[in-house]
C-alpha cells in the first residue's frame, strides 16, 4: 500500500500530523501499537488531570468554611475516582479516532518496523510511503538503584490505576510528575514522603516559586528530602514494607514506606522498531537530530517530533512540532519557535511557567530584570482564594521585552499562554495594558505590572 | 491648592487615571464622596464574585459525587457569607488606598463640585487644576413602572447586603447583573423568576450562548418570562408579597414574590456636581461626547472616562480610558479602541464574549463567517467538567480575520481576552496556532479551529 505519508506513534505528535496531512489531502498511515493518544491521552496529562480534579473537588468540600459553606462526613470512593478517569480518557480517545476518520486517515493498530525510510512493515503487510514521521514518544527511566528489580515499584501506570490506597508513598523524583502524585495521593490522604536529588522539586521551573510550593505541601503534610539520593532499594520482609536507603550530604538514612513511584524522568523511545536502519543522526543517545525550521531529521524525507527530538518532554511541544513538519512537507511556510513553550504543573495551586526562568537569565549571563507581584492585586483572586497567596512573576530583558513569565496561583496554567505570546511577539512589559482584559479576572495581574 | 490634574469619582476610572498620573510625575487631587473604588469595588463587580464563589463552593460540594466524593449535611451560614464579602471589599479598597499614596495622589473624601473647568470646590476647600478628568460614573436606572415608588424593592445594594432569605425573587431585567443575582440566589435555594423585557437575556451577548445559558438555569429552577414587561407592582397586603402586573405579547398576568430586585440598566451619573458649568456636548442625555484618541471632552483640558462617556458600562473600559486620557496629558501617543472590549457573565458556567456577534454582524450586513466548536474538543474541560457542556464561537470577516468571540463554559472569563488580543492585533483564525497552548488546558480550544 502507497502512502505520501506514514507516520509512527498515534501520540499528540502523530496523531496531530496526521489530523493536519489527512485534512491537507495527502494520504496518510499512522501506526499506533497501542491505543491512539499516546501516554499523554492514555497514561498521563488527561488521566491525571482526572483524578486531580476529584481530588480539588475533595480538598474544596473540606475547606469550603473558608467561604461560609459547611460540609459534613466528606469522603470519597477510590474506584469511581479512576473508573471515572478511565470514562474521560475512553471519550477522548474516540474523539481522536473520530477525527482521523474525518481527516481520511488509515490507522493501523500494530508494531511498526522501517525497512527503510520508504518502507513500513506492519505484521504481514508492507506500506510504502514517501514521507515518513517519527513520533514514537517516550518512556520511563527507571533510575539503576541498587536492589530496585526486587522492588514492586510503580510507575506512573501503577499509580493512576491505584484503587487500594498504601498508608505511605515513597516518590523518588521530585519534578512535575513527582509532584502531581504527591498532591493527588496527599489530598486522599497518604503520607506522602518526596525524595529529590537536586537541591529543588521542579527542574526547570523558577526555584522560588517551587520553593512557595514546597512550602504550601510541607504544610498539606508532604516531607520532602531535597538533594539526597537513593542508594538502594529492598523490602523489609517482617513489615511487608519498603526500605528506601539514600545519602544526603555526607549523611546516610532510610525511609520505610508501603509503596514506591519512581518518577526519575522519562526518555526518547528509541529501540525496537528498526529507527537503526535510517542511519539518523543523534545529538544525544535518545535525541534525534532535527532542523527546527522543518523538524526535518538528517535524512531527507524523515521528519521527528516529539519526545525523540528531545526539546522538551510536553505534549503541547510535539503538537506544534507535527503542525510544522506536515507544513513542511506541504511546502507551507512555517518554523518550530522554542521560545515560548509553557510548562505546567497540575497542583493546586497550578505553577505554569514560560521562557526564560532567572536561573536560566543568570547562567547564561544576560542583562535581565524581575519584577514580581503577588496575585493579590487581581481582585479577582482575593475573592476565590480565601487565605491563599499567589506569585507572578515577569523577567525582562534590559529594553523591557518580555523573556518570561512564572506564576504560582489558580489558574496560572489557563493564563500563561497570555504572557506566552507577547513573548512570541518580541513585546515589551508595558505592552500588557494595550488590551482590555475583563475585570474581575486574574489575567488582570499582567496589567498591574 | 493648585493641582496639575483633579479627578472627580473614585472608581476604576479615576483611581486608574490617579495612580498612572500620580507614577508619571504630575500632582493629583482625587475626590470621592464615598468609597474609594467605587459601584465596581464596593458594590459591583468585586461583592457579587465574592458572593458568587461562595455559590460556587457550595453548588460544588452538593455535585461533587460527579467526580466520586460524598459529601453530607451541606448547608451555608448566610450572614458569614456576606461578612467575608465585606472583609475582600475591605481588602481591596485598602490597596487602592495605598497605591493613591504610593503615587502621591491627594485623595479628597468629599463631594465636589465644578466651578470652571480649573475650579473645583470641596466643602470649604476650593482647588485649582490645570486638567480635569471626570469618573463620576453610573448609577441604577429605575424603570417608571406604576406603583414602584410604593414597593420597597431591591437594587444591587440591598441583594448583596441580604443576610435573611426571602422565599421568592422577581428579578427585573435578565441582563448580566440580574443573571448573576438570578444564579447567586438560586444557588441558596431561593425560588427565582426573571422578567426580561426583549426576546432574550443578557442583551448584547450572542444569543445563542445566552439561550444555552438560560436553558441551564432553567433546568436549574429557574422561571424566564421574556418578551414580558411589568406593568405595576404593587404589596399584597394580606400575603405580604409582592405582586408584578406585566404584559408578554397581548396577555396580561402576574407573578407574586417575598422581594423584587430591580436590575433594569444603569445610566451615567450626570447631576448634583456642577457638571453643567462646563457647557460640554453630550452624545445623548447622559453621554459626554469624547475624541477616543484622547478621551477629551469638547472643552480642552477636561476628559471623561467611564460610564459617563457611555461605551460600556464596564470597569475595564473605564480603565482604560483613563489611561488613555492621562497619556495625553502627559504627551504619549496611545488611542482607545474599543473594537476588543471583553464582556463577562459570571454564572455558573461562565460566559464570555468580545468583539463582534452574530446578530451584530447580521444587524450591520457584515460578510462574516461563524465556527464553533463543544468544549469537549479540549480534554481539559472533559475531565472538569462532568455532565456538563461549553461552545466556542467565532466569528470572522471574510478573510478569516478574527473580529469576534463567545464562549460558554468555565474559566470563560479567563480566556477571552486571549481572543481580545488577537482581535486588537487584527489576526486570523488560523494564527492562534502559532502560539504554544499548554496541554492540557481549556484554552487549547482556540487551536482547534
Amino acid at each position: 500500500m502507497d502512502f505520501q505519508l506514514a507516520i509512527i506513534g498515534g501520540g499528540p505528535a502523530g496523531y496531530s500530523a496526521a489530523e493536519a496531512a489527512g485534512k491537507a489531502g495527502l494520504s496518510v498511515v499512522l501506526f499506533e501499537k497501542n491505543s491512539l493518544g499516546g501516554v499523554c491521552l492514555n497514561e498521563g496529562c488527561i488521566p491525571t488531570k482526572a483524578l486531580l480534579y476529584s481530588a480539588k473537588v475533595l480538598d474544596g468540600a473540606r475547606n469550603s468554611s473558608k467561604y461560609a459553606i459547611k460540609t459534613e462526613g466528606v469522603s470519597f470512593d477510590l474506584s469511581k475516582i479512576v473508573s471515572r478517569k478511565q470514562k474521560v480518557v475512553r471519550k477522548l480517545v474516540l474523539g481522536i479516532k473520530n477525527k482521523m476518520n474525518e481527516s481520511g486517515v488509515t490507522v493501523v493498530n500494530g508494531e511498526a518496523y522501517i525497512q527503510d525510510k520508504n518502507t513500513i512493515k506492519c505484521g504481514d503487510e508492507v506500506y510504502k510511503c514517501e514521507n515518513l514521521i517519527l513520533c514514537t514518544g517516550g518512556k520511563t527511566f527507571i533510575p539503576p538503584i541498587n536492589g530496585i528489580d526486587n522492588v514492586a515499584y510503580w510507575t506512573h501506570k501503577e499509580a493512576l490505576e491505584c484503587k487500594d490506597l498504601p498508608e505511605s508513598l515513597a516518590i523518588i523524583g521530585g519534578g512535575v510528575i513527582g509532584m502531581e502524585f504527591a498532591s493527588y495521593f496527599c489530598s486522599l490522604g497518604v503520607k506522602v514522603s518526596v525524595v529529590e536529588m537536586t537541591s529543588e522539586i521542579l527542574g526547570g521551573i523558577d526555584k522560588e516559586l517551587a520553593s512557595l510550593l514546597r512550602t504550601e505541601y510541607t504544610k498539606k503534610g508532604i516531607s520532602f528530602l531535597l538533594d539526597t539520593k537513593v542508594t538502594e532499594i529492598c523490602n523489609d520482609g517482617d513489615s511487608c514494607k519498603i526500605i528506601i536507603k539514600y545519602r544526603s550530604g555526607d549523611k546516610d538514612g532510610f525511609l520505610e514506606s508501603d509503596k514506591v513511584l519512581v518518577s526519575a524522568g522519562r526518555h526518547a523511545y528509541t529501540e525496537g522498531y528498526g529507527l537503526e536502519n535510517l542511519s539518523l543522526e543523534f545529538t544525544s543517545k535518545h535525541k534525534i537530530m532535527v532542523d527546527a525550521n522543518s523538524m526535518k531529521t538528517s535524512v531527507d524525507g524523515v521528519y521527528a517530533c516529539g519526545d525523540i527530538t528531545g526539546f522538551s518532554m510536553l505534549a503541547h511541544t510535539a503538537v506544534r512540532e507535527a503542525e510544522v513538519a506536515v507544513n513542511h512537507i506541504c511546502g507551507i511556510d512555517d518554523k518550530m519557535s522554542y521560545k515560548a513553550i509553557p510548562g505546567v504543573v497540575y497542583t493546586n495551586p497550578e505553577v505554569a511557567s514560560v521562557g526564560v526562568t532567572e536561573e536560566m537569565a543568570k547562567t547564561v549571563g544576560l542583562d535581565y530584570k524581575v519584577v514580581k507581584l503577588t496575585l493579590s492585586y487581581a481582585g479577582r483572586f482575593v475573592s476565590e482564594n480565601e487565605g491563599v497567596n499567589g506569585v507572578c512573576k515577569i523577567i525582562t530583558d534590559s529594553e523591557n521585552h518580555i523573556i518570561g513569565a512564572h506564576i504560582l496561583g489558580n489558574p496560572a496554567s489557563e493564563l500563561i499562554v497570555i504572557a506566552g505570546m507577547m513573548i512570541e511577539e518580541g513585546r515589551k512589559l508595558e505592552d500588557f495594558r494595550k488590551y482590555v482584559f475583563p475585570h474581575p479576572t486574574v489575567g488582570e495581574i499582567f496589567r498591574e505590572f
